[in-house]
Order: structure tokens, then sequence, then C-alpha cells
């Protein structure tokens, strides 16, 4: 660790970092992005990933930290390297993840978030950005029809979901807070089995156990069946646990399913249970007059999550929780009142202080971002986008009917479009085949899996308002070019 | 929400988003945001705030989200609101947090991750990232001391200690991941009333409940007792609890106070309990040979929670939970086994989708701007910086100890100073006051709390790189100009 030489270098009593040098580091660095990242990044021409093994990616790379720095002119060449193994997220031909294209808007954002570097949590130390914060989730409450309510933007969507979780839970029994779940009867969550996984996570790290989360049966389409819901409520109670919530996807992950909310919601009311959407991948249809049907009696639910960084291509992180309740529950369940941060004789109002209503203590400014993407395009322009990403899957759709080889599951409800293609030499399960060779060459990326007895098949979710019809076409095109010679 | 005109005016058959408009409005917005933040926002003849009440500043950023967009111009001056009204964290007279600062490089890191904008789930969409993230963690616990080991990055230090804790259960009782608490006996966590206060929301959120969590005495200084923990132990035990966890603190949040790690952990060894060690604001003092003995005993932990984004200027979210553990603790106890991001028939080591060792399922990018910075200063930079904020610390004591009026709590262990101001003219607690006269001139930021049965009082943190002497002795005297007219 020997820091001699380096200490020596500089007097202690003046500051070490030079700004202008600095500055002119940035400035070569936001070169390099903007070229390398947006511009080759999102052309057609260039590849979507440079596939590398991860030995030769770890040699190519040179990770190691070590004891001494580097010249600027290395770091910079670093900044080219790690640009160029790693995947164009906002290449029109990446369909992998339920993320991905870019807005400039939005970029711009995070750009100033990072800059400001400030906390979410005091207004004293983020004044712009508390009231930001409540002005955005004043936007997207309103979307989901109400017009009182509370919320957070939260690291994820699983953060999210476990915060209803825990909201759910303290309404019914708020001596959990400081007891502990020993004193109360065993609960039970309810959710579908194509829901997210985050809801089985949850409720283990929550304490609740993975086995006190009830599958309720699905349709055909992948949505919970409300009777079904009922049922297992009934059976659950028979059993001697106590249902807590109900935990209902707008959009599941693979299907694109939207739970029937307004039957689930008289389900809940029957019940008393505390009603929460995972509407992360599917949230942002509620901007669109045209599809907003589809989340039909969200506004009786007790909580949403909603990920604006998916289909409003926000980046990440963007997630909110929102919440109908007006008694501040968010911050009894979680306040801690520490003194350092939420002194009660500030000289403004200390109900600005968000912090406490979070689990978290620091917490990034997520607003911003989605804030400016939204003044610059409207809440028009995000319904565009969301009308497009449906034009697109419908178009998508039409032309898989019409090919050889590609069978679709289902008709989509959604953006997500699963199929298989099945290559005129036909081999069995040749989904990971395709997919192999699709990485190794780089032309584009999309996502498989198997569900329940379905074989792998691929999911390609189409909403990145980057997309073309070229685009689409060329997707057919190449998922046959890659399975035909098999 | 009629969105018509706006639809009308693109071809949904066609990208949205316009690159080169795009491109433009981001550099335009990448110079606003060095001139305002980073040059304005540095310069000590600007205010560090400008404070205005609520109402005035949410009246003047026109906050409101509207149907339609807005021209360029009217965004990029939107950017330049943002920035004026938001505290200039970079500021070398923002002693506010503990966190602060600027690393240009840290900072060309962060443009570089928002831009790829990835998720740091699978090899497959994160190569570079994945391997990155490895190899920072594997740096990072080289300095605890361990060669081999786990980790993750988290959203905060409140989420790295509440992994740990769930850690701790799972390890002693691995059905509670599927059965939840009901089946266990009544568990405790061990900690001082100095530690961070996540270590309580944290036992609330995973239900164990805050009763659960028993404060062991410190001594003078801050420091946890270890002969107190083992009474306290015995005390739970014959009260039918199970000790788990000890949570110890390296640095704590108020009095920067480094509880006895090495006598600690004899005591955990005793009750073979797992020690957590909560180093999120002192953990950066492993980069100091000079500093380092703060944390002796640090290797006989479990686990260790560090945020880079305080002391080391990382930028906000840089957290990591470090784990000693080398049996996949962390993927047995979190992972759901999601077969559409954890196919196990994938072409490459899936060994390398650390996605499922997370809580989250979503997980941004937090380790390229540590790396970034590592690999510019190197570990003697980074050891550097840790020295030179002791020896301003000290520098700032010993003149405080000269002046009329200043009054020490006692003398710091680390780089927090804890001190009242008592004016010529002495009135009762006056620090609130001089506070509230700070913030509306905004000429310097520093935050305040009180202790136990110590009344206000005032906690400078100094760890800036960016910090000169001139700057400490503007502190002193801006202190004795606010407060000596009362």
């Amino acid at each position: 660790m020997g820091n001699v030489g380096q200490t020596d270098l500089h007097d202690l009593n003046e500051p070490i970092i030079n700004h202008s040098e600095g500055q002119l580091f940035l400035s070569e660095a936001f070169k390099i992005i903007v070229e390398e990242v947006l511009c080759k990044g999102t052309d057609v021409n260039e590849k979507v990933c440079q596939w590398k093994e991860p030995e030769e990616l770890a040699a190519l790379l040179d990770l190691e930290l070590r004891e001494t720095g580097e010249p600027q002119h290395q770091l910079l060449q670093r900044i080219k390297d790690v640009a160029k193994y790693s995947i164009k997220t906002s290449h029109p031909r990446f369909f992998n993840q339920q993320f991905g294209g870019v807005d400039y808007h939005s970029l711009a954002g995070r750009f100033l978030s990072e800059t400001l570097n400030t906390n979410l949590f005091t207004y004293e130390v983020a004044p712009v950005f508390i009231l930001m914060e409540s002005e955005v989730l004043r936007g997207l409450r309103l979307l989901v029809g109400w017009t009182h309510g509370d919320g957070l933007f939260c690291p994820g969507g699983s953060t999210s979901n476990m915060y209803a979780m825990n909201l759910a839970r303290y309404q019914l029994f708020p001596e959990v807070k400081s007891q502990g779940l020993w004193g109360l009867p065993r609960l039970a969550i309810f959710t579908s089995p194509e829901s997210h996984y985050s809801v089985k996570k949850g409720a283990a790290f929550l304490g609740i156990g993975t086995d006190n989360v009830i599958l309720v049966k699905v349709d055909d389409g992948g949505r919970m069946i409300p009777e079904d819901l009922d049922e297992k409520i009934k059976q659950a109670k028979s059993q001697g646990a106590v249902p807590f919530l109900v935990s209902c996807t707008s959009g599941t992950t693979v299907q694109g399913a939207f739970d029937p909310l307004d039957h689930i919601a008289d389900v809940c009311e029957k019940h008393k249970l505390w009603m929460h959407v995972d509407a992360a991948w599917g949230g942002s249809v509620l901007f669109s007059k045209q599809h907003r049907h589809l989340m039909k009696g969200v506004d009786r639910a007790n909580s949403v999550a909603w990920n604006p960084h998916k289909m409003l291509v926000a980046g990440l992180q963007c997630s909110v929780l929102l919440l109908r309740d007006t008694t501040n529950l968010l911050k009894q369940c979680h306040s801690a009142n520490a003194t350092y941060l939420f002194q009660q004789d500030k000289f403004y109002d200390v109900n600005l202080d968000v912090g406490d209503k979070s689990v978290q203590c620091s917490r990034k400014v997520d607003c911003l971002k989605l804030w400016l993407m939204w003044k610059a395009v409207g809440s028009s322009g995000l319904a565009e986008r969301v009308d497009k990403a449906f034009v697109n899957v419908r178009y998508l759709t039409e032309k898989m009917k019409k090919r050889e080889g590609f069978q679709i599951l289902r008709e989509p409800e959604f953006v997500n479009l699963c199929f298989w293609y099945i290559p005129p030499m036909n081999c069995l399960d040749h989904t990971p085949v395709i997919k192999e060779r699709m990485m190794k060459q780089g032309s584009m990326m999309v996502g498989y899996q198997p569900l329940g007895n379905k074989v792998n098949f691929f999911r390609v979710v189409v909403f990145s308002p980057l997309l073309s019809t070229k685009d689409l076409d060329f997707f057919l095109n190449e998922i046959e070019r890659l399975g035909n010679d098999m």
C-alpha cells in the first residue's frame, strides 16, 4: 500500500483535485460516449454486442485495480473499451429485455442528476427534487385515478413490491414494526404463477416465507382467475392463515398479461385485503387513451408499482410506488425519527423531509430524468410511444403468422410477443442454439424461456421509440437466417 | 388526454426520436451542466444554496406536467433552473453531509453508465460490468483482509445492512426462506445506540421488529463496550431469545466512532453470532496505512457494508456489501431461479449471472464509477484522500480550541467534528438559529443534531478532496459571523 510517492506530490493543505484538468477529461469522455454509445451504438450497421468469452474479455479489459494511477489518455481508452464490449441496449435491434432504447431528454436529466449528486431525504439538501418528486408522483397518481395519495421513487420494482407488502402488513398489524412477526398469525399473500419472482423474493426477505405466497390459477392468457382467488383465500383462512395482500400483475414478465383488476378488486373488497398492482412493466399503458382499459379498476387498488425505466425509456433506475393512502401510512410504517436528519426544530415545514418514509437512508434522485422527458414530449408524447409499441407488435404478429416456421404462443395482449421458430430441418429445442448464434454474431438480441409445460420460446418485446418497421422486418429475417441451416 | 395532434405528426412506422436533434440537445445540456454545476457550483465566490421557501421555489420551477411538450430552448432553461436552485454539494463549503465533493473520473464513469443503461443481472446483458463488479468487490475485500468471499453492490448502506441481517438469519435457520419467521424462536440483534438507524429500520422491514434490536452501551467516545455486549447477549438468551447478529459500526454517523472490532469478534466467536460491520461511513480508512488500525479485527467479521459514495467521493449511489462467505450463501438465500433470466441451458457459465444473488431484479451499474476513479488515482491516491481528511479535521480541531466561543464535544476519532458555538451574547440553543441564517444566506452548509442529553451541536464532516485550509478558516470565521450578533 506504500503511497509515499503520491502523497509527497501534494500539499495536503491544498485541494487534491484540479477542476480544469477534470473538466477537460470529462469533455473528452463526453465525446467518446456520444460517438461510441450514442452514434455507433444505435447504428444498425454496427453490432448489438461484441461477444467475448469471459476469460478473453477480462484479459482485454485489464480490470485489476492497482496501487498507482494511470495517465488520462489511458483512462480515455478504457472508456472506449468499456463502451466497445458493452451491450448496446439503445440499438434498435436490442429486443432482449424490458428496458432499452434511449431518450435524450431523460439522458440529459440523468447527467444533471449525477452531477448535482444529492440525496432525496430532506428539503434542506434537495429542495428542487423534493418538490419535483412530489409533482411527478402526483402526475402518475392522476393517471391511476387518484387525486390524492402518497408514494416514493424506489431503486426498482422489487423494492416497490416489498414496500407494498410491508405497508399492507403494518396497516393490519401495526405492532409488527416493534414486535416482529412472532405475535402475529401466519400471513398469506396471493398472486399468480406468472407474476414476477420478486413477490416470492420479497416474502422471503420480509420474513413471511415463500410457502405463504399462494398461487392463484391463471386463464389461457396468463391472467389471474378471480374466482380461484376467492377460493384460495377461503381455503387459506380455513387453514388458519390470515390473508392480507393480493399482488396483481399488469403486464406479466413473459406473456405480458394483465390481470382483471376490476374483478380482483371485488374479491379484495369482499375479504378486506390490500390490493397491490405490480405494473412495473404494464403501467405505462395508463398514458394511452386507447389501451388504458387494460388496467380498468386500478383506481380501486391500494398500491401500484410502476417502472418508467421500462416502457417509457426513462433509463435505469426509475421505479415508483404509488399509494392511495392519505393517512401518512408510509411514514408511520418506516420512520425512525433520526435526529441527525429529521430534526423537528427546523425553520421550514419538516413534512417536506420525505426521507423517513423510506427504508433507505441515502436515496438517489430518480425523478428528474422522468420529469424532464415528460416536460419535453408531454403526456401526449408518452402516450404516442405506448400506442406506437402496440402498432409495432401488431405488425410483427401479422408478419409472423404469414411466415413458415414461426409459431406464436398466442395473440399478444401487450407488447410481448412469444413465439417458436421451427427451422425447416427441425431439431429439438433449437431456441438456445439460435440464441447462441445470435449473440456470437452480435446482430441482434432477444430473450427466451420455457413456461409451464411449454419448451423454450423466444419473447420479443417491442417498445422502443427508436424502432421502425424496417427493424421488425430485419428481426424476422434474422431469426430465419440464424435458424435455417440447422 | 387528447394526443391526436401529436400522433398525427409522426408516422408510427418510423422512429419517434431523432438522434441528431437529441445529441445536439445533450451537448447543449452538457455545456450548461459544466458551467452551472461544475464551474459556478464549486466556486467559493458563489453560494452553496439559493434558499427559497417551498411555495416560492415551486412557482419558480413550474413543475407541473402537461399534455403537450415544450421547445428545446425552454427545456435548456429548465436545466439551468434546476441547477440554480439545487444545493451545490460539490462546493468546498458544503460540509452538511457525509457525501459531497466531485471526482471527475467517477463522474465520467457515471455518464458512461447512464448512457450504456444496462442491468447487472446476467453476463449476457452486462458482460463488462459483471466482470468489473467482481473485480471491484475483490479489491475491496482484499482491503478488508479476505482473499476469497462474495459480495454485491446495493442501492445504499441501509440495503447492505438488511442483506447482512437476512443472510445471518438464513444461515442459522434456512427454513425461514420458505416458512417465514413463525416456526422460529424470537431472534435478537445487537448494536449500539449510536449505530445508524437503518439497523432498526431493517429489523422492522425483515419482520424481526425494533424491540428485538438490543442496544449495547457505549463508552465516552461512542464506541460499543464488548463486556456489555457479552452481558446483553446472555440476558437475551436467558429471556428466551436467540441472538444471531451483532451489527458493529465503523464510523458512527454523528460522532464518527469506531467500535472495537477485535474485541467484539471475540464475543461473537464465543456466542457463535454473525458479526456485521456497518462501515458505510468509515470503511474508507482501510485504504490508509496510517488509519486502518481503526478497523483492526474487521477481517474476523462475516460481512461489511461500505459506501464509497461517502468518503471516497464516488457519487451516489455506490454502496457494497462484502462477505467472507465462500459457500454461495448469498445466492442460496436470495435465489428464485426465474427461468426467463437465469436459464440453465445457456451457452456460457451461468455462475456469471449474479442477478439471483440479489433481492432486486433490475440492478443499476454502480461499479464503473468507482473502478474508473480507482484506475485513475490508484489505491495510493485514494489513501491520500483519506489521509488528507484526517489532516484537515486535525487542523480544524486545533483552530477551534484556540477560538473563543467554540467548544468541541470531544477529540474527533475520525473526520466528524462535533462542536457548539456559543456566541458572546449567549442565548439558549442558538444552533438552529445559526443554521437558519446560514441557509438563508447560502454561504455554507453544515448539519446539527442533539445526542443523548446533549443539546443541539454542529457536526462538520471534513473529507472532500477539494478542500483547502482556506475553506476551513472560512468555516470558522463564518460560524462566528453568523452567531456573533445574537
